[in-house]
């Protein structure tokens, strides 16, 4: 019957995906059967394929690891982990409790690896056109603090000074993996440019920090800008469930951000004004 | 066709609802075009003819919109609040602030109201079944502790002490309802009678709360317990949406819990263990 | 002791507001106690006490009460609505599925209203430069089109054809408001010479609808745009609790938006692929 | 000056974590050095340590890393997918549409794991004294029902018949790593045991999904039940972000759950009514 196909058809069409195909019995995730899948690939491996669509090499698998590892926590001060802290003494499900953590991590607490991807991804365009890349490092660095402020993304810590311990850790597996041919060490270097341009600026070392070099490594790997935000979330989910659940362990009811006799300075007109 | 009326039909009635009813250029609530209640309902009463289905007096409006006043904000100690005060300096959305905030009024933080009238519906049902309202009070506490745990939902006040200042207010206005007939006063009644059977217990007063007398009210009006958090939630989301956006006028990035400095005490293992 | 007070100082400096001043026994918002705000001010004025920080008139208040009237709700076809009805058969709280339609007011479903007033004041400030309105507001259309896209925000609708119904009556009350001295009636007009823009532009009608409508509103009672998002979230919320609460009522368990058999169109590579 | 070191203690104290360390330039987790997980711990194995304290060995990790890989996804029709392909339209950010979907694994919807893993800990406590395990297992089960309905979480699949593809692969690697004395495996044979008791009491094959077989691994590992949906939502988070993508991509604005020319199904009452 045309018109009650059609009827269904553009019912079914509405919902459209590459990303999986079902029917009783049978799973396949991108063409490929679930119970192949599981028990053969890592889960970063199947992290990266049911995002992008391709499946990883063990060697470009481990880079991923690697930035999914590093980013799992900073800390019950990041307002993430504090407000996901506070949720797990209200009353609801642990679940709910990861989505408000999760929610938090919007431009400003988790959109720098993203803007650092981008901004290395404008140094390389203007490389490729033949600019040398100090240059081209230093013209993209203008064009960024003219749209978006002072702020470098991935370079400088106000916390860990001198030097974030999670970046060169990751710039090194970076070179192990161009070394042996994994990635091609690209965005590595022109990472390291924009730390030459910076120390050469400010007369003193800004150094990448975590979201600079999770954005090298997610650069390597051909991530777009938005998945570099969606991987971070991933991996501070993890954090947020540990902090999450230890707080569920350690009770309490209404959490407050300070002990409760602390209040807050009111800042309003007088009583009765 | 038989089929494709069969087959859009069933799609249609996937969604059912007796909430809104729209054809292009026409929105009807239950019935009511829109045009004809903008600038004629209040606002509280859309709320209640919006969610129970029933346009309320004037007089039973006023007495719902006294306890979404009374609940609007309770400060920056209150989880809900301080998360979405941290949230509104992450870079998110000013309706991801007050999804933060909401997504935290679970059964700890936003359920008070909705247990105390379960409670006082359970006091009314034994009351119903002719034992006095004294005993019929002193057995449902009994079987709520069985149940809960010692905590009576709608009583007393770790920090408003002696008295929480809205509760008399609210039942003020619930008397005078029941004066003028609008409501019975059983649930002003019964809330009295928990209040005076706590008093008996310890000694000393143990007096109603802000959710014990919203908790009155919404009884008092029919509304069934879930209802009570629901409208709690709508209540507190002003007080959410308040401080959310004074924040965001504040400014701040990535706002933690406590001024930076203070960390927080580490009780895992030794670096190297 | 000076340390001891300066170290108490700045933890209870780190949370500022001029909302709400608290002691045990006393709450007062924005310097006004609690229980004198119960029964005496509306919700509406109560809302925006809290948010704006003056108390409204009546009249101003009758106005701002439409706009929160008009929004509640447009069906289960916006994905806000859907998604809560959805959430409320998936085991969560009342409150979980408020913050998951909420969360999803985002610049494209729930922004139009802000942008609108946005707009609105780039038309004003070119008048208020000497322009006459016509060519201020062709002027700012087109800078807003270069910015933005061929979109206006606030007028036309893909469903409401010819008329958003809540427009012209929410527009009737602005002008009675004016007429009264209520509001200046400025935005109104503004609101107008846009729709006489795009009628002459088109050719035909692109009547204002709703999110321009509210806009005007929210213009004329001098609300910073990202405040018409923020009371836009509020007055939705209503339609969500509406919407959520009558799907808890029908049961139904993991509620997904199509009936079941009807699946989706799977596009990627075969499977074995 | 002992004041001020009190002032200090009870705000640092007010948050306690055995999770992280951290000084400028120092991060540690549970007393490693972050720079010596990464590159060195698998992602599973950091997921375990930081959630339950303790580093995992290589093969356990394996059996976890299963697990975390077979829940993923479950495609367009789980509310959870839905709303969040439906959030990734609303101009939202993208961490705000991951936070959707995750907060909808609620008890209904992502709670089944926990669950089975709470039966099958109740039939091993019966076990542990004394009684024979399909005793055992009918006691629980009857115990089950009396609590919480006919439903037994873990068995049974409303879409998957007759098997749910992922569950005996699952089992099979637990029956692996069981043979390799990785596990006890004896929540393997407890699951069977509740898969028989079904198939006997139906008289036909009522098999475990993959809740029931993902709880099996995790009951194995020692996990408390409700990590069981913790980790279930960092596997299924995985699927949310690759929809939530993909979603990105194809564009659309504002989507329904289904074609906007079906609406839905209006039950109220007539207009004017």
């Amino acid at each position: 019957m045309t018109d009650a196909t059609d009827a269904t058809t553009d019912v079914k069409d509405w919902w459209q995906t590459a990303i999986i195909d079902m029917e009783p019995g049978r799973i396949a995730f991108r063409g490929r059967p679930v119970q192949d899948l599981i028990g053969t690939v890592s889960f970063p491996q199947m992290i990266w394929f049911m995002v992008m669509g391709t499946l990883p090499s063990p060697a470009e698998a481990a880079l991923f690891e690697a930035a999914l590892v590093a980013a799992v926590d900073h800390g019950p001060q990041a307002p993430s982990i504090a407000a996901a802290r506070m949720a797990a003494t209200c009353g609801v499900g642990i679940n709910n409790v990861m989505a408000n953590g999760v929610n938090m991590l919007g431009n400003v607490h988790g959109g720098a690896g993203e803007q650092a991807v981008m901004l290395y991804a404008d140094i390389a365009r203007r490389h490729d056109d033949g600019t040398a890349l100090p240059d081209a490092t230093a013209a993209a660095l203008d064009d960024w603090r003219a749209a978006h402020g002072r702020f470098i993304p991935g370079f400088g810590h106000r916390f860990h000074k001198p030097v974030d311990p999670r970046a060169p850790r990751l710039l090194a597996l970076v070179d192990a993996a161009a070394a042996a041919g994994t990635v091609a060490g690209r965005f590595a270097a022109i990472g390291r440019a924009v730390e030459a341009h910076l120390a050469a600026e400010k007369g003193k070392a800004v150094p990448m920090n975590i979201d600079g070099a999770t954005a090298v490594i997610f650069a390597e790997l051909g991530c777009p800008p938005p998945l570099a935000r969606g991987f971070f979330c991933l991996s501070r989910s993890v954090g947020i469930l540990a902090h999450g659940w230890e707080q569920m362990q350690q009770g309490g009811r209404n959490k407050g951000p300070t002990p409760p006799h602390y209040r807050w300075t009111y800042t309003g007109p007088a009583a009765g004004g």
